[in-house]
């Protein structure tokens, strides 16, 4: 059996390793059209920060080890150009020799990831405007900062990236602002609407979040970035640009190989990450998955995700077809966590907004309490909101913004959000750990949900 | 309605303050026989350790704000020396004056609490042995440390409570050891079977913990504390003894009424917290309780059961026939957290020994792994331990020691332990949040999960 894995930054690598666990007698073939695979992107900012030990590389694999470990063929800089599934084909370019050549597989997983969003503005290709995607992205955002007079970055987008990438910044002792049309950090993604503690933690850091959108960005006479004009008319003078207004799923090759796609442009799959063609399974940022606690398939473009979806996709690719039905992929709870700027963000399941856009009759309770008794003198403000369903009082989803102790609770949440347990069960049944230097008395998720079992009721 | 509640150190005025809230027409008098109500005894190690604000007190409410605020009637130094729930009477006598007298009630909540177990051993009355219980005890501790020449101090007894002795005693300057017969700390209550982060931090703190039982304590011809004999012959010389050898539920007055007692010798409650008698409810550490796997009923003194046992206990005491049974105690997962020496243990449900002990074909799953990814000089490592039940799979506790991250990471155990979620659940099918300063890329829970699904499959 030879199955072709294409896409090899996150899920395509953890699906090839996958699947010669399952069928080791399976020729896997991995085709990446960078020069990297299995990349840590999660941790870029801080390596552009500064945080991490001297020699990281963030790649968890190189070519060489992936093939003599996990015993897959790996072509990197072979781009895949074609795949015809009717004839068990797909066409592949090898870039560093511009030669194009055809090959025959049984089967095939999609791994083609998603990539980052371009502002769409005149002067986005000048020299200094980056997006922070991988580790081509970053060996340039390095150079850069290593030989150009930076002093002042422009950040395009307050997603979590976004402000990930202004902490590395100011690490590195550089200014930062932040552009993002609603004045705040964390809009969408990590959902942290009922708190301003993050907010005030990046302002206090000296990093000003303009509510303004880049409408051009202008460059000097050698074609090295000078200036970011907003949609007010504002002038802001920089040295770099980072563009991080999200991602979107790479599917040119899914589409051309006439591949169902969803309703949010990704690639459709079914619970066994089984796609429309027969012998084409998907995995990681570019296919749409069910989420808790509705169903609704939707992008998600997380690491943890990738893995997921890649080893379901990778035991159902490489199983028999007896063995398949028994890997699923069950409902994720959306589990999300930031932490910047001493202030940490945990949020599992739906927003308020998203839960309405749901149509759930939805109802956020905000509480505001602390991280450890006040008799404490590191005790700090939590800000729980918690997102029920009235009446019945299901938990849809919730969020902690902290400084300490916040992120981490939000995990409790997982298992309730998947498993449709209620405020009650939270405030009533569960006992969470109590102990003077961990929390407070009554945890602040029991708290939260206390009041929800009044405001849902 | 007359509701007598008996003892207030924690449970009881919880009680109290809930059973007003469900019945504000009902008359609720708290009997307490020491000084205080409504102390955060979890607390007094860090009072005493130097660790809060200057002027915490620990008395959540004082009899008056309990009165003014709640509208309980409150009568400190007031001992309940009988109790005759066939007559509906109690007998209290008025420490204060000597007298003693007979009241009528409708309906009577025990929340008489438990004591510190005594070692038993010749000396153990010498003036500067304490046990470390109510404020009565912290302020006797505080006098003596303040006025004696103390530079060395035995813990007897290396449970949580001596643990945090510990490092109070450390954190005011002062030698201290600790004798357990196991010669390592938390061996019961807080399982850490699986981890020796706890045992280096205590012993690079300064701390040697003997594997010894005090078996004499010896004074001087003035009456204070000298030294303590152990088991070994050795003779150790100290200015002052803690001895915290765990507590025992008070159930003097309950045996004398005529309750029924359970096979630990708590008193034994249906899941109302109803004792044997028409009238009585109880609730605190004096009642055996359910525990989440095996609804086996057991002692749990802990702070957060004390105030879910009063809440259920108050609001069948203070309810209608007809409204009672709405509120009913569910078992509960056993939730423990302790942090000291920069080290932090959170333990959930069974532990390896407990869960054989109560019959399960248990398997232990012992992992390794790191706070965050290795690339971060703050990576420390995290030992998990998940015990699970062979075959289904299901899962019985866990446990989680490290430097950061550790302990709140086990409260995510707790829904699995109620609900009777699997590994396969918690490896398979859970996103735990992942961002690279909050853990790494695979949770240390999800990592220990797949393991276990080897172990346990």
């Amino acid at each position: 059996m030879r199955l072709a894995i294409i896409g090899g930054l996150a899920a395509g690598p953890a699906a090839a390793a996958e699947a010669k666990r399952r069928a080791p007698d399976a020729e896997v073939v991995l085709f990446e059209q960078g020069p990297h695979i299995s990349v840590g992107t999660c941790e870029i900012p801080y390596l552009l920060g500064g945080h991490l030990e001297p020699e990281t590389t963030l790649q968890v694999l190189t070519p060489e080890a992936m093939e003599r470990t996990r015993g897959v063929t790996v072509h990197v800089r072979h781009r895949v150009t074609a795949l015809d599934p009717r004839r068990s084909r797909l066409t592949v370019e090898a870039l560093d020799y511009g030669s194009t050549r055809e090959e025959a597989f049984d089967r095939f997983i999609l791994a083609t990831g998603a990539r980052a969003r371009r502002l769409g503005v005149e002067g986005e290709d000048a020299a200094g405007v980056f997006t922070v995607r991988d580790l081509v992205d970053t060996h340039a955002i390095q150079r850069w900062l290593d030989t150009q007079p930076v002093r002042h970055v422009v950040i395009v987008g307050g997603g979590y990236i976004g402000l990930e990438m202004a902490e590395a910044m100011r690490s590195r002792g550089l200014r930062a602002s932040i552009l993002d049309p609603n004045g705040r950090v964390l809009g969408s993604t990590v959902a942290c609407e009922a708190s301003d503690l993050m907010d005030r933690a990046v302002a206090e850091a000296g990093v000003p979040v303009r509510a303004e959108r880049a409408t051009e960005i202008l460059a000097e006479d050698d074609g090295r970035v000078r200036a970011v004009r907003t949609d007010r008319g504002e002038l802001i003078g920089c040295q770099m640009v980072i563009v991080s207004v999200g991602v979107e799923p790479r599917t040119e090759l899914a589409a051309a190989a006439g591949l169902r796609l969803g309703d949010m442009g990704g690639v459709a799959v079914d619970d066994q990450m089984h796609t429309s063609a027969r012998s084409v399974w998907a995995c990681g940022d570019v296919v749409q998955i069910p989420r808790a606690p509705d169903g609704r398939r939707v992008l998600w473009p997380l690491a943890t995700m990738a893995r997921r979806t890649a080893r379901v996709a990778a035991r159902n690719a490489a199983g028999s077809a007896s063995t398949r039905s028994a890997d699923r992929f069950r409902p994720f709870a959306g589990a999300v966590g930031v932490r910047a700027f001493g202030v940490e963000v945990g949020s599992v399941g739906l927003s308020l907004s998203r839960a309405l856009d749901a149509g759930f009759d939805a109802v956020a309770t905000d509480v505001r309490h602390v991280s450890r008794t006040r008799a404490f003198p590191e005790a700090a403000p939590i800000d729980v909101r918690l997102v029920s369903e009235r009446g019945s009082g299901r938990i849809l989803g919730g969020q902690l913004v902290g400084r300490e102790g916040a992120a981490l609770r939000a995990n409790v949440l997982v298992p309730l959000v998947i498993g449709g347990g209620t405020v009650r069960d939270l405030a009533e049944d569960f006992d969470l750990i109590y102990n003077p230097p961990l929390g407070p008395a009554v945890d602040p998720l029991k708290v939260a949900a206390s009041q929800a079992m009044r405001d849902a009721g």
